[in-house]
């Protein structure tokens, strides 16, 4: 880790940014970055998708995460949560269902999409936070105003079940980064694959981080990166 | 639901807390209880464990989660997670590593228990908020100090992964209600058992809620209670 790998890295990802704006390249494939590394050059660097967001020049932007099992978009990541909470209100709330209504439309036909609470049971009406009540579900009638093909919010310890056990949802979409990364990471450590959601370019990811334990040994796996690869074609082709 | 199955159901858990209490029974197994209609004639009601806890006079009381695949334990559980947040302090994550430790050592011998982190990375080395690195890590060293089997914090979302498919964990204590429950019932949502620990008395309960939906349709299933059964039974003999 230095500051050098942490620039170069940094460089790689705002010139793909802008050569995806310019049209020159149909989609972007990103590898993981040390965000320790890139922080040396960058203090103000949060991550990935929201340094591709800045040099998009847009803000609502999220990151989907594609599994054979599952696939979950977040309300919020990459903070702590606390803020995670102070960010769940409905304006966020309702423009992370339309990006999801919209991405997971050309993915699956017909698809149900979930909304995951907040608070343990989704609040149990109140007794254990309002933010369900007051923040989430009036986000969610409104989507369903619009349309949209979603319901909730629903307590989120059984709706990760009930989605890939039962089949009774094809999208959850999460309040903060570990209801959704917790269930995805134990069913699909290997494969699974990040799109970021609101930007005016085609970007997939791998799923996974830098791993520097075991470089150069010859042990690292690929399939997140194919399916990640796989994922940006087909996306590009719609 | 009705103020009456409420009052009933909670009279029921104070007479079997009693008769725990005073030697005539070895050990207590509870039922799901509907927290609404508790509430109604019981406004403080909050869940099962508190209301055994208050009959025996304990107010550091959790529960811990067996299941085949991983044991979990909670420093908070039935509050929002903003209290969550608030409640994941030194002294009461000390006082949950000290359980968890007594009971998983009674269960597996040279138990391996991983602390997961609050925060996304566990707080990214404070990027992501600094409960991990100031409430939590202390908490870790105090419990090492003391020769419990106990490593973290750890990054939530991928220590589930680690544990359960990599076999590397025994436990896991959590911070927050669905940081455990969301993966736990994912990976077994029949067959959990729900151990209280902190009380002076052996409880386990089924890891299910009341499932009226299901009531008199006769395809209820009964794995959940077996096993909560059988674990009373072990513990009693130990």
């Amino acid at each position: 880790m230095s500051a050098a790998s942490g620039r170069a890295a940094r460089e790689y990802v705002i010139s793909a940014s802008k050569a995806a704006l310019a049209g020159e390249i149909a989609a972007m494939v990103t590898l993981p970055m040390n965000k320790e590394a890139t922080q040396m050059t960058d203090p103000g660097f949060v991550g990935h998708t929201e340094l591709i967001g800045s040099v998009c020049g847009v803000e609502d932007v999220t990151i989907m995460l594609v599994s054979d099992d599952l696939i979950v978009t977040h309300v919020t990541t990459h903070c702590s949560l606390a803020e995670a909470i102070q960010r769940t209100k409905q304006p966020r709330i309702k423009t992370i269902l339309s990006l999801t209504c919209d991405a997971v439309s050309k993915l699956i036909p017909n698809p149900r999409i979930a909304v995951a609470g907040l608070n343990p049971h989704a609040g149990e009406h109140g007794l254990f936070g309002r933010e369900d009540i007051e923040e989430i579900r009036p986000a969610v009638e409104w989507a369903q105003s619009q349309g949209m093909p979603v319901n909730g919010p629903f307590p989120p310890d059984t709706l990760f079940y009930l989605a890939v056990r039962k089949k009774r949802y094809d999208a959850i979409v999460c309040m903060y980064h570990d209801q959704g990364h917790i269930p995805l990471k134990l069913l699909d450590f290997e494969g699974g694959v990040n799109v970021a959601l609101g930007l005016p370019i085609i970007r997939t990811s791998v799923d996974h981080g830098t791993a520097f334990d075991i470089a150069g040994k010859g042990v690292a796996g690929a399939v997140s990166f194919e399916k990640a690869l796989e994922l940006a074609v087909r996306l590009a082709q719609i």
